[in-house]
């Protein structure tokens, strides 16, 4: 992983070496130094038998791969001509490579090109980066309740099948022909090459990095880019397996017969439709502008993007709070969204339906399907558990930030943004017209580990803190 | 339950007679009211066979016999000299038969002795209505997970065997016992009677009605009587069954040989250290004052009491958070207090230490015991379902309430105030130095509704929204 961060620093390093920017030496130097780290490591840890893992082993090295990767990342920005502090240089990387969106970074508009597109690139690398380890790392694991998108029971090797490898090609392709799609119609309808290259990285990564203060405020007007932006937006929250289906079958109705996505279009429509009436209360722009803006936000919160148009914070406390509790929920599972996810609210839906039907015949017995597979007890365990653990960990979280000296909305909001991964908070400093800078640095290393904690779906993480699993 | 309500009437009656106050003749007519349609009720539905009742309409009847009650407890208030609305009068009389205990109305110190009184009667028995019907009918609806609670597992038939009578009788002469000790030590430690009996009922009930508008303000600086407050505020938050454990063993150690309450005492502990420290860093009071006040208010959120002794809120941000996130957890399973509770807890913690093991090593068997009792996953789907109506009637209210207009901090903790019936939320209007009046009437039926929500721990009520609970 290492090294494919420091191949990937040499794009930007042309990009800055073409327009004369001395960042490029920067951006070279720290490639370098990242490739030779990582190959160095591979070399010392290379065997003939192949590397085996046993579980503890493997959720150690998860944590451990996590902070390789963030520091690396946060080398060309640590030392650019930015003059930012490390905290902040790797503030700003998790925040990309977790694909949260959350940036320190102000002035964004006069910044070297080389910076801005390294920022998406993070954002576009961790956003597949997270796909092939949910689809791939994750079932094996059986973290999450995720052992349901096994492709086949027999998957449960410690090694990737050969038609797994061939999915996660696939969707690797899949990925990048949506991201060209979007920046040729971003370029189309208005955005300068420059500005529809990074938009489409971060727009497909749902990470919402941008190259302008204003986020999407620029395009203020242009319907037409917000709606591509809220449809490219959405797919990225989509499950990318969904697609290779639908490739698989020529028919893009196959990409509804699956029901994480229907009941992520269910939800998103009915929060839009909220926000669009109590938008049309307020302000005199009509239905049209009124249901863009609403579409725009409101996707761009539950998939947890987090590009903003205009300071949705005004819209009164009905919308906040309809923008807070859709910050938990995310896009579906296998995308590149985090939050709760689809997958578990619908297995949430069905357990609470089974559980009521209980109480009325308690005799009956209920099975609940989720596109054909049934939801076994395991299922539920698992989702169970995720719920409490965020549950604990916002809780630790919000405390831990109020400590640091944050007021009451802007700890519960950044907890939830960070945990969650959509990027932008609540409140006058983190809300969507503001920026992470001022928080205290200490702020700053808790909402790093919430991010990272949000992305890798708790568990992987917490379970490093019982001293049991240490025992032998 | 129409006719004790009516019959507790008298008690008020004949104090304001004896005061001489006009109110005896109210609340003598809503007593002969209560009792004759109860009585015609009982007579009208008398039959020789014995009740039989499905599980449908048992759902059915307790969501009426709420209403019934709420509005025979409201009829006092509502003719009294108070001069109400009949929307305020619910208000107060589900506040306080649910032990609740936020209130609509002002100027305490200046009403008739009667009408205080009757506050605190309701709270007193709906505090022994709720362990009651913990005891004796939740365990056979098998709601809440509380099947575990069950005398035997023979005890599931559909009439009260006689041992739950012996014990159900038993409870109610430990809670009279107990609060008649609260109010002798109120008495001796500064209380005029009237207080001491009041305050007494409200404190075992874990409801937080007061005689006056400051509450325990009132005695700010008399902190033996706080500590009397702490200690049965406390006592109402523990399990009755382990009272009755404790008299028949005749030992004290065997109340803090039960999980329930070492759980309770740990996270009691933990978080007034917290606030302890909070306290110091920001007044001059010096170890004892601060932690008596950390100790007092915070048993009071807690064990969802709701007494204030000075205004918390001024505590700085973690104090608001830290009295936030106590408001949802509550006292123990078969106390008179709301929220999450003890049991609860346990089992989320358990169920995670077990499934962190078999993370771990995937072949473990693990099982997890409460008081020597198997938690088995009936047991853990019960609190999973719980979390989960607790989260979407969380967000329904909240949201609720901000369409009736309230601002996101008042709406978010009126919310979760009423859910886990404590009483004060948050901010300048319904804080522990505010009022519930000014809200609008839309808002408080709304939280009419959070309340019985709460109080029935959802499901009960929440089944009756299924359509296919009501299909044949």
């Amino acid at each position: 992983m290492v090294i494919i961060i420091g191949a990937a620093m040499l794009i930007p390093a042309s990009v800055d070496l073409y327009f004369g920017n001395p960042d490029w030496l920067i951006f070279t130097q720290a490639s370098f130094t990242s490739i030779g780290i990582g190959g160095m490591t591979c070399l010392a840890c290379r065997s003939d038998i192949g590397p085996r893992v046993t579980a503890r082993q493997g959720y150690v090295l998860t944590g451990f791969s996590w902070i390789a990767v963030s520091v690396t990342g946060a080398l060309p920005l640590w030392f650019s001509s930015l003059d930012i502090s490390f905290c902040d240089a790797v503030f700003e990387t998790i925040s990309g490579l977790t694909t949260t969106g959350s940036t320190v970074l102000s002035g964004l508009d006069r910044m070297p090109p080389g910076l801005l597109l390294w920022r998406s690139i993070m954002q576009w690398l961790g956003g597949i980066g997270i796909i092939v380890t949910a689809l791939a790392l994750l079932p094996m694991m059986r973290v999450g309740g995720m052992q349901l998108f096994q492709m086949e029971s027999s998957d449960r090797s410690e090694k990737l099948s050969p038609r797994m490898r061939d999915m996660c090609l696939q969707i690797v392709v899949i990925y990048a022909m949506l991201s060209l799609t979007c920046m040729v119609l971003y370029r189309i309808f208005g955005m300068t090459w420059f500005e529809a290259i990074n938009h489409a990285m971060t727009t497909l990564a749902t990470g919402g990095y941008s190259t302008t203060d204003q986020s999407f405020g620029k395009f203020a007007g242009n319907w037409p880019l917000h709606w591509v932006g809220t449809v490219f937006m959405f797919a990225g929250g989509l499950p990318f397996t969904a697609y290779a289906v639908m490739v698989r079958k020529r028919s893009i109705r196959a990409l509804f017969d699956n029901q994480q996505i229907r009941l992520f279009l269910l939800v998103s429509a009915f929060f839009t439709v909220l926000l669009t009436i109590r938008l049309m209360q307020i302000s005199d722009d009509g239905l049209w502008a009124s249901f863009t803006l609403a579409a725009f936000n409101l996707v761009s919160v539950i998939t947890t993007t987090g590009f903003a148009s205009g300071d949705y914070l005004q819209w009164g406390p009905v919308a906040v709070m309809l923008f807070f509790f859709a910050t938990f929920i995310g896009g579906c599972s296998g995308s590149t969204a985090g939050g709760f996810k689809m997958f578990r609210l619908y297995v949430v839906f069905s357990g609470l339906r089974a559980h009521f039907l209980r109480l009325r015949s308690p005799s009956a017995v209920t099975v609940s399907y989720i596109d054909r597979n049934e939801i076994t007890s395991d299922i539920y365990s698992a989702v169970t558990v995720f719920v409490f653990l965020l549950s604990i960990s916002y809780i630790g979280v919000t405390v831990a930030l109020g400590f640091t000296g944050l007021d009451l909305i802007t700890a519960m909001s950044a907890s939830a943004t960070a945990l969650a991964n959509v990027g932008p908070g609540m409140g006058p400093i983190i809300g969507p017209a503001g920026n992470f800078q001022s928080l205290p640095d200490a702020a700053k290393w808790v909402l790093d580990i919430a991010m990272v904690l949000g992305r890798l779906e708790f568990e992987t993480l917490l379970v490093l803190l019982l001293p049991a699993f240490w025992r032998d």
